[in-house]
């Protein structure tokens, strides 16, 4: 007897069939790109040796965790997939090729309190390349056209990806002499959308000791703005005067110069000083990614270029470039702003086989076969129902065929297909049949999953 | 500074690049052959609220299930997908269109004692048919086909769908007088392959207390043996005895009468009667699938009908009928055995594209960007090594072919095409070299990845 009453938990997404099957639409799209570049799929334990996973430490990630013990152990679950990465790589350094590029789309845990849109189990869909020692800026210059390539195929037209340099920043604050509060001062500017130049230049100069030309130095640097070769031509004008900042600039040359080789258009890739990323890790090349119409959900695909993926794990220096997806949060949000193509299949199948009577199933197991035979997903229907059912059961899934199967078809070796999304009903052969709905399906494979 | 020794843990699958691409082929292929039977894919979480989990309770299972805490939650890893399917179906009952079929492939959970071939995270691949009151039969005659064309479409040949029925067995006993040691009986039968026939008639008399000639009756009745109209001939003479054994017969003649219309061998499927299932979840037909060259690997795919998918979540009526396969053991199996075929590619693209100089990258990349339009999977290789290193990083990840682009490559617009297998180069346009990497392509697609 029924006595528990089944949910799932909070900050867990659990798709219905037809959502489902958007969701998975997309991850393929994701893997066939992420192929196309040389990336190599890896899968990971979901579990890992707590000690292993938490050798950096600290911070509001370890707050998150989902740790625990079993037996003697101490266990986590991954809150992202570069820590495991890491890991991989220094364990089996000696028989990894180099670069090595991988792609892992994987699920990662977060105890985040629960809120509208923030999930504690999420799918994370990542690259990175990794160098053994070190590893050409080719591959910085590659990265927004594999962004490109993705959002393209998934349909996303409206997006730009932002792209600076860790170098420049710091070889900017350097020149100031500013380099010891660079941290501060980067992360005040990281608030300019929300509060204004006024206020951030108040903050650098009263919080941070910062003097006053010195502020004016930075809000007239990070609001250096214009064409990709008006932001670089600005840039110049600091030059010589460090050489991380030379660095830097070169670099940021050279990932912009070949965009058009890579075949992504200017429209959707922008010089943006304003981009520091955060985390301590990125030295080089930083990218972050927004839907220009909806900017208020932030980065959809982030990530740079690091000197030491796996630190805690190997003296070996293993610098590297990725970039993430945060891919449980796009799908909401995607579903939330309505921009899923509602054209896209969702059916489980084709074609729904329905024999007419008990006599037919001999013959309609037979068609079925020979449909699935030749690719086409067919799903026979034998339950004892009225025919109306059996219509409503096909039309209630999506499939946009049925075939009916009656003794006059048996007899003359033919099919009846009824198209159910133009309601019309032809008697032909298999092989017709099985045309056109091949038809169809070469109609439909190249809809986008996305909609602006 | 490194301080960590890195590790995954005892019992966790982790795959370097190779093998993985080997598990990644056979995944699709299962994902392919189940959705051509109009199963849709489902996900759902792998952490569960631990009351729901375990609402069933008791049992072997819940010693070796990963529960926690985290706050005031009381959480665990799902350890099969049966459960989860069941908590799902009842709480989107409303949602759903029965019959509901669903694939699942994910990672499931059980802390057991590791050793060798025994895994505490590993992937299950299931199928289920979920009735809504009802199921027809047609649908337990279809579980022989879906688990023919998956074994075989993943190149597998010396296999053996063994199929019973449940309410065979439970009639049988019945008509026997025996309905209340049925378990006993049926426990001490499955031992028959390891202590034989004499050994069991002597257990069935002296512990069970069956009469000595119904033990011969039972020894008898699991005996029967032959080509399938000679068992279901054989079991024609306990007709008329009992209702259930009668309702199982017919049943399990429809599961057999179908078998040349789905395209199933003879050679690949036998009725065998001392197939039970311990489960007492079972109802009607139960499904087994041996190696017939390694039967000591025991069952690769099982399961069968049930009656209540959800009783402990719901009091509507839910049968089915499931079948999942142990892909983490099957793939360790495998390849102990030596049977993942070492012709599938496992490189991470056909082509690495080489520019020889610097002033060739915007080529380079040009040539990569067009290779990838087409489908191809290219990297490009633009690390400061010598030629032959370049080579060599080819070769270890086994491309198949290298693109070679200088001065003159890039001044005519060709390139130089290297099939590394043959050791041959040709210097041809653009698209000649893609028409032959695509022939390649095309011939290395159907490659199996199973040799017997």
């Amino acid at each position: 007897m029924a006595n528990v009453k089944p949910r799932t938990l909070a900050g867990f997404m659990e798709l219905l069939p037809a959502p489902q099957q958007q969701l998975e639409r997309i991850m393929t799209t994701l893997r066939e790109t992420y192929s196309l570049y040389g990336f190599t799929p890896l899968d990971t334990p979901i579990i890992e040796d707590a000690k292993i996973l938490l050798a950096k430490g600290g911070g509001e990630t370890e707050k998150q965790i989902y740790r625990f013990e079993k037996g003697d152990s101490d266990l986590a679950l991954r809150f992202d997939l570069t820590v495991p990465l890491a890991k991989y790589v220094a364990m089996n350094y000696g028989q990894l090729t180099f670069p090595f590029r991988r792609y892992q789309i994987g699920k990662v845990y977060r105890g985040e309190r629960p809120q509208r849109g923030r999930f504690r189990e999420f799918y994370q869909a990542d690259i990175d390349v990794i160098g053994d020692g070190k590893l050409d800026i080719l591959n910085e210059a590659e990265i927004p056209s594999i962004i490109y390539q993705t959002f393209s195929r998934l349909g996303l037209k409206r997006f730009c990806i932002r792209v600076n340099n860790r170098k420049i920043l710091n070889g900017f604050y350097e020149l100031l002499g500013l380099s010891d509060k660079s941290q501060d001062v980067m992360r005040t500017v990281d608030k300019l959308d929300k509060i204004g130049a006024e206020a951030v230049r108040e903050i650098l100069v009263k919080e941070f000791d910062v003097a006053p030309e010195q502020a004016d130095e930075v809000l007239r640097f990070i609001a250096i703005q214009g064409s990709n070769a008006e932001v670089l031509a600005a840039l110049e004008g600091y030059k010589g005067r460090s050489e991380t900042f030379d660095k830097g600039l070169e670099e940021l040359g050279t990932v912009t110069r070949y965009l058009a080789d890579f075949g992504v258009p200017e429209e959707n890739f922008a010089v943006d000083l304003t981009i520091a990323r955060g985390l301590d890790y990125y030295t080089g090349t930083v990218y972050e990614t927004v839907m220009l119409d909806h900017p208020e959900v932030g980065s959809v695909c982030s990530g740079g270029r690091y000197d030491n993926l796996a630190e805690y794990y190997t003296n070996k220096s293993l610098p590297g470039v990725g970039i993430s997806i945060g891919l449980t949060r796009l799908f909401f949000v995607l579903n939330d702003q309505k921009m899923l193509n509602e054209s896209v299949p969702t059916a489980p199948a084709e074609v729904l086989v329905v024999p007419m009577s008990a006599a037919q199933q001999g013959y309609a197991i037979s068609v079925a076969t020979q449909l699935r035979a030749q690719g086409i997903r067919a799903q026979l229907y034998t339950e004892q129902k009225k025919f109306k059912a059996k219509i409503q059961y096909a039309a209630k899934l999506g499939i946009p065929y049925a075939m009916f199967l009656g003794e006059s078809e048996e007899q003359e070796k033919v099919v009846s297909l009824k198209d159910l999304n133009k309601g019309e009903q032809v008697t032909v052969t298999l092989e017709e049949a099985a045309a056109q709905v091949r038809s169809y399906l070469d109609a439909v494979r190249e809809i986008p999953s996305i909609v602006e």
